[in-house]
């Protein structure tokens, strides 16, 4: 049996928050406060449906590097033009983009990782910018050991730099670390690059939609971040 | 009054950690073991005293980029020469080299990183490389919410890069954020890039050795951790 692994590093967006309750909830705050028509959920899915898109601009070196915080401001300045409301003053702009830094977790989020914490470093690798992962750490009481960003490599995922790069800093072999998302895409990456990899299913992450499990075989495949410590660990 | 700052990031070796102690026990535990002769407070000492002209040489670009757990390992081989005792197999060599992996706090550091950690953001910003510092926090259990190193920046402290990459990271300006730091000289250079200022007086740092309070004048003057949350925050 292989060795358990020394470190796991976290997918964040989708893995350990809600993103799209989250930003459902704010914006629909929002709405009340403003006495704004707006539909929340078509908002909240069309501003992450801008994300991946804006990265890959950047990964293909059409956009300069740009942080996620920067990434969001450009793709909610266009869909606030597209939903009509684009009165908004600045400082509610900046408040609403801000909205990523405040995302909640999953119901298992923290004691799954306060359990995982145990016996392995835990850390983002995410996307999302190290001010953002480390405000919304501490605004949702997620215990990691460090954060990893895109940030730090001037690489979005899935490019190998990101993976490579988080085993680096730990001076760990790749083998020694899992990658832990709800992603196929970017487990898939990951693997390529020798880490290990946990896949966590996620079904509402997109609302209602089915969301079946991945075709992909992983390390592991776990229904919440409590099951994989059980697994892991014995937790 | 000026705000509370936003961010506290920490010197680490000296300021959170007692070096010289951690060492003198580690060293003399190995000695009592191979029966070896050493004069493990020298042995201590020598090994502190290559680190600053080892960070010089890569700050003035005469070695390349090489993180602290490097460098550690360069001065090591040369005073293990020095002291006679080569004859140590590799792998006892790298598990000397990451004693400072292993390094204890002061006894007030994990109960004042908590009070402070309630309203500020706590990190390291320290010369030791990420790996180093993430395994220093999980065996002594401070609670750090991020973790910066030089080797993210490859700067060495005082190079200004530091000091601004960390506030950049935490998407603060300078002024939002303040070092926290025994050593005048690291203070002044955090200062000159806009950072606030609080010394903690660690007089046993050297030893027996008298260390007077420094001339200088900064934001906080602390006796330890938990003076320094008491002042800043009531504690």
């Amino acid at each position: 049996m292989a060795t358990s692994p020394k470190a796991l590093v976290f997918d964040v967006f989708g893995t350990v928050v809600d993103w799209r309750g989250s930003i459902i909830r704010e914006c629909r705050e929002l709405a009340a406060a403003r006495n704004l028509e707006l539909d929340c959920v078509a908002f909240a899915d069309a501003w992450r449906a801008g994300y991946r898109p804006a990265m890959d601009r950047v990964r293909r070196g059409d956009l300069p590097w740009m942080n996620i915080d920067a990434l969001h401001r450009l793709i909610l300045d266009e869909i606030l033009s597209r939903f009509g409301i684009s009165t908004l003053e600045e400082g509610e702009k900046d408040h609403l983009n801000r909205v990523w830094h405040r995302l909640k977790p999953w119901p298992d989020a923290v004691r799954g990782l306060k359990l995982l914490k145990q016996n392995h470093i835990i850390a983002t690798l995410s996307n999302g910018n190290v001010a953002l992962l480390t405000n919304m750490a501490k605004n949702a009481g997620l215990p990691w050991d460090c954060i990893f960003s895109a940030e730090l490599f001037h690489h979005y995922k899935p490019d190998p730099e990101t993976y490579l790069g988080a085993a680096r800093l730990l001076a760990l072999q790749p083998a020694e670390v899992m990658l832990v998302a709800a992603h196929a895409d970017d487990l898939v990456a990951a693997r390529a690059t020798g880490l290990r990899t946990a896949y966590v299913h996620r079904p509402r992450e997109f609302g209602h939609r089915e969301r079946p499990l991945p075709q992909e075989t992983f390390d592991f495949v776990a229904h919440d971040f409590v099951d994989l410590a059980k697994q892991l660990d014995g937790h």
